[in-house]
């Protein structure tokens, strides 16, 4: 596979200095590897810290900004920033009333941030944690004990955002936050591997003609393969993977995400098949983003996230939000 | 290559009802193939309706809505809409004050549009034109004559778009039109081929460790292929290119556009590169956007657009709109 990159070794800290090239509205630290919204810390505001393994943009940089995170610490390519990078970011951040970190569930991001945790609040730091495990494909896997986060981390960051920056006290934001988290549910597929720039090559081996259902991020295995659906067979498939763990409740959010390099051409007819299965169930649907928002680099695929949305949960979703990736309102 | 779709011949459609789906602020008439904003006509306002083969999304219906489009018509897939789909765009979104095609530069496009003008004034439809051939590459290509037009068809919507929102007069905005892709030039350069529905493998053959410099967005050959380059290298070679051919000028509004496949953590890291070049170069720049915007399916690659903007151009680029895939201001 090529990749327009420069060498394996420098493909973050290269990001990092487009992002800062592209988006003078953050405070780029590339050798600290943070991307922090200009105006942090805001005063009496709690403040969102979120990061992970880079390969997955726009999440998390892409989401910085008033109206979702504070601050975004990437790791290397699908590996963990390091705990001096968060307690970095929560420094630069916090007004004095708190910060959340959330924290997708994969075993380095969820030690890295505990220890992180301790470390600033022996600063004198008020933090709490989400954890986000939404994907109903598999438990355990390579990468995490219990399940993966994947989609609804977009979801999470976006509502708890929204409930920081209208100056809900911390306890609150993370109420918010569990709440998300709890009311979604993720399925992805994909229809080819994908390349890290370390490796250069295919991370797995997928066959012409077979598809992996219940894929990971990361290329993880998911839960079996199959001869090549169509877009309305997979949507009945990850639609009902999805509803089968979904609590009951209202109206959703649909969340259809590519993981990279599924054309958008398809995303938006895989969405209408998604809104057909929908409808079909007698699901009510709220909103629907769809796009390239939880990624896994190059992989070709794409993941359905539902959220059961209450009042006060799609009010903040559609609350003003400013990111390089999400922008609405004013 | 596998794709996610139900069978070739319905991937328009169905994305189209994905977009209806993902968005109730657009009207799409999905057996008509248009997608229009939904307050259209727009009292007192300029329209400006554009189109082209489908496979390049967000371009052109994630392009429309306030600030920008007033309607789309897409084509089948890398294949010109036909005049009575402009016809019946021009109808429903004109107020009184006349329509402006946005008109890439291939010849079906071309000729289509300009039937579609003609039948539109005969209708009593006051209908101007702006080509768009903003690609240095090549001159004449597989399906045009004279310069092929990509990356600077989404500032002259953009720009143009604003200028018609704020009520200018049609040769009004039909100059700011003209002015935006003359003061624009573009070079894009491919990883990998692309893959159409109908064809389902590769349009053209791309060896392993090579790249083609100059392609189009439908795969039409470029200049010449290379051995891989670097990423550094590349935007020397791309931004090079287009200043050689660049009227001189003051600050560029940059476009780093994504053909589709490749990472956004790539995109990010070759906007340093674009951004090192220009500063070696001396040329200050405005603003940059990056990502995914005039694709070519699942094309792997990336192209440079630069355009000069004095300040009425860079004040109108800054105007807010608000369509799926550009949203800012208020």
């Amino acid at each position: 596979m090529k990749m327009l990159i420069n060498v394996p070794e420098t493909v973050v800290a290269d990001a990092l200095r487009g992002i800062a090239a592209a988006h003078p509205e953050l405070t780029v630290d590339v050798e600290n590897r943070l991307v922090v919204r200009r105006d942090a810390p805001v005063e009496g505001r709690v403040a969102l810290v979120s990061g992970g393994g880079s390969g997955h943009e726009p999440l998390h940089s892409g989401f910085v900004g008033p109206g979702m995170l504070a601050a975004a610490c990437p790791g290397e390519v699908f590996t963990s920033p390091v705990p001096d990078q968060m307690v970095r970011a929560a420094a630069a951040v916090d007004s004095g009333r708190g910060v959340l970190f959330v924290v997708k569930n994969y075993t380095g991001d969820v030690l890295n941030f505990d220890m992180a945790a301790e470390l600033a609040e022996d600063e004198g730091i008020q933090v709490a944690k989400v954890l986000v495990d939404d994907d109903v494909a598999v438990r355990d896997s390579l990468y995490t004990a219990g399940r993966r986060g994947t989609g609804a981390t977009l979801f999470v960051e976006k509502i708890a955002g929204a409930a920081a920056e209208e100056g809900a006290p911390l306890e609150r934001v993370e109420a918010i936050g569990r709440q998300v988290n709890a009311s979604s549910r993720s399925f992805g597929v994909a229809l080819s591997s994908v390349t890290t720039p370390a490796k250069g090559g295919p991370s797995f081996d997928l066959p012409a003609g077979e598809l992996e259902l219940g894929i990971g991020i990361h290329g993880e295995p998911g839960r079996e393969r199959r001869p090549m659906m169509t877009s309305g067979e997979l949507a009945d498939l990850a639609v009902d993977a999805v509803l089968e763990d979904l609590p009951p409740g209202g109206p959703v959010l649909v969340l259809v995400n590519g993981m990279g390099a599924t054309p958008l051409l398809e995303l938006y007819g895989f969405t209408a098949e998604v809104h057909r299965v929908l409808g079909e169930r007698g699901v009510p649907v709220a909103r629907t983003l769809t796009g390239n928002y939880v990624t896994s680099l190059d992989m070709a695929g794409c993941s359905v996230t539902l959220c059961r949305a209450d009042e006060e949960l799609l009010r903040l979703w559609d609350a003003p939000v400013s990111t390089p990736a999400l922008r609405w309102g004013r």
